[in-house]
């Protein structure tokens, strides 16, 4: 029988990772092609094309649409934009190659919105109209829903929670300001408190931090309470802008669980304006970790 | 010849003014009762039937639909939800109440959301569909568009920017938090920066402390630096959520012009990500201030 399918692929900096997914959600085939052997985006389509095409052909599988998940994906324009982690430069038109190579619809959006929006059709916000979708990884991304839709805002850069300043004159930002939520609340922003609160720089991943952490090590204890508190902190002032029925929690960090949940949950209602007081549940995310992006980017073609 | 016309109600602490407007926003018919007197919210609404009824009748206008703007006005249900500076307490049934008196489709929400309408129909965002809009009064109130709607969030009570928690531990707010944009930048936030500088209390409006800065009192001046300063902040941090197109002033102290505009726009291009730098303006809003509300108001049934 013939099966029609949306293919989602998450272009990250090393890897590229291709979906085939049904309507149900179902991941039929996944696959991968490496992103940085790609010397130019177009070699990078051509191999993804080489590496589902034969499948698709041997299973009676209809490729239908493509959704692309891309650091700085534009979902206006279909490029990706200056990304800093992807080996090519400047401006890429990236959907436009997809369509020219596949002849099938192609959207493109950033990472973040595209899990956001995997997480409302195959996750816990489900049915869901308001919500606000938080990564937490080497940087800090974000997707926010309103009125049911992603919020791209009116040059499709919208939803760059990671850089809202929390600490003037904080922690140096790889964005060149400073005191930016990412500083303090992705992967790299933990290790850094752990090692400005312990004296102790051999330790240098986040994980190793909730290791320690969960043997009782003060000083990683500390750490994911700081780490709380900020995060705290900036959903609080989220929350004042759109007023989601609830937060997701996504990444890396996030499977630190209790550690950074249990405090994260009473700070952020400690810092709540009263009218959003125990109403807006923070959660983890539903997808499973190495679905979520593929979901997600296949979940742009089923919006 | 019969006109349709819409009623824009603004209800104020002290007075609610209603108008009758065209569906080209030319206001026919403007007057005010007062909701200070009204001794229960059915009276208002009496009083304003009484206030309106004899003019529509004898102009041979036909009343099409109720907009009503209203502190803590509530979209979703029609309510108005425990507002501070109203005389009734608790949830008042405010659209029912309309709808029950006039028969015809009534809708409700808050002032600064209101506003916002009005400025998207019949002033200068005409077009836009992402863009944020600051009241600037006794308190800060924000109405933000995205994707071409207003936010309301999933219960109603999205926007509340004059809530942004800007200074941990900063001064006192009358939402029992400290540190909030409303306590820094609103008329009363403004006075008691000139308070803190001068050491003159005295000057207890904010008008006064424009007058002073327009004479070159240097206290003066450096509040409106001052203030502008976390405006700016405020409002650099609001572009990383929703990325609109404009930003738009309105209110009292947005009539103090470049003394507040002026380093406003400086810093908020500092403060700003470079992905949204030198594209974004800060503009006084294109309503007449005291027909904003009322056209605001009457926008919501034409949206």
């Amino acid at each position: 029988m013939i099966k029609i399918v949306v293919a989602g692929i998450d272009i990250g900096g090393t890897n590229t990772v291709i979906g085939l997914v049904d309507r149900f959600g179902n991941i039929i085939f996944k696959t991968s092609v490496s992103t940085r052997d790609a010397e130019t985006p177009a070699m990078l389509v051509e191999n993804i094309f080489a590496a589902i095409d034969p499948y698709l052909r041997n299973n009676s599988l209809i490729l239908d649409r493509i959704g692309v998940g891309a650091p700085n994906g534009n979902f206006y324009t279909g490029n990706i934009e200056f990304a800093p982690n992807l080996p090519w430069k400047g401006i890429v038109a990236l959907g436009k190659l997809f369509q020219d190579k596949f002849s099938v619809p192609v959207k493109v959006t950033n990472d973040a919105n595209a899990a956001a929006l995997g997480e409302m059709r195959f996750g816990r916000a489900n049915g869901m109209n308001d919500f606000i979708f938080i990564t937490l990884g080497t940087g800090v991304g974000s997707g926010i829903i309103s009125n049911g839709q992603i919020v791209y805002g009116h040059d499709g850069f919208a939803g760059e929670i990671g850089h809202v300043i929390i600490e003037r004159n904080g922690r140096q930002c790889g964005c060149g300001r400073k005191g930016c939520v990412e500083t303090y609340c992705s992967a790299g922003g933990i290790v850094k408190t752990y090692q400005e609160l312990s004296n102790n720089i051999a330790v240098n991943d986040s994980k190793q931090v909730a290791e320690l952490a969960a043997k009782g090590d003060k000083h990683a204890i500390e750490t994911f309470e700081k780490t709380a508190s900020y995060l705290a902190f900036t959903l609080a002032n989220a929350v004042a802008f759109t007023s989601p029925k609830a937060i997701f929690i996504f990444g890396g960090p996030s499977n630190a669980g209790d550690l950074l949940l249990a405090p994260l949950k009473i700070k952020f209602e400690e810092n709540l304006l009263e009218i959003y007081k125990n109403k807006i549940p923070i959660l983890r995310s539903g997808l499973a970790e190495n679905d979520a992006a593929v979901l997600g980017a296949a979940s742009l073609m089923f919006s």
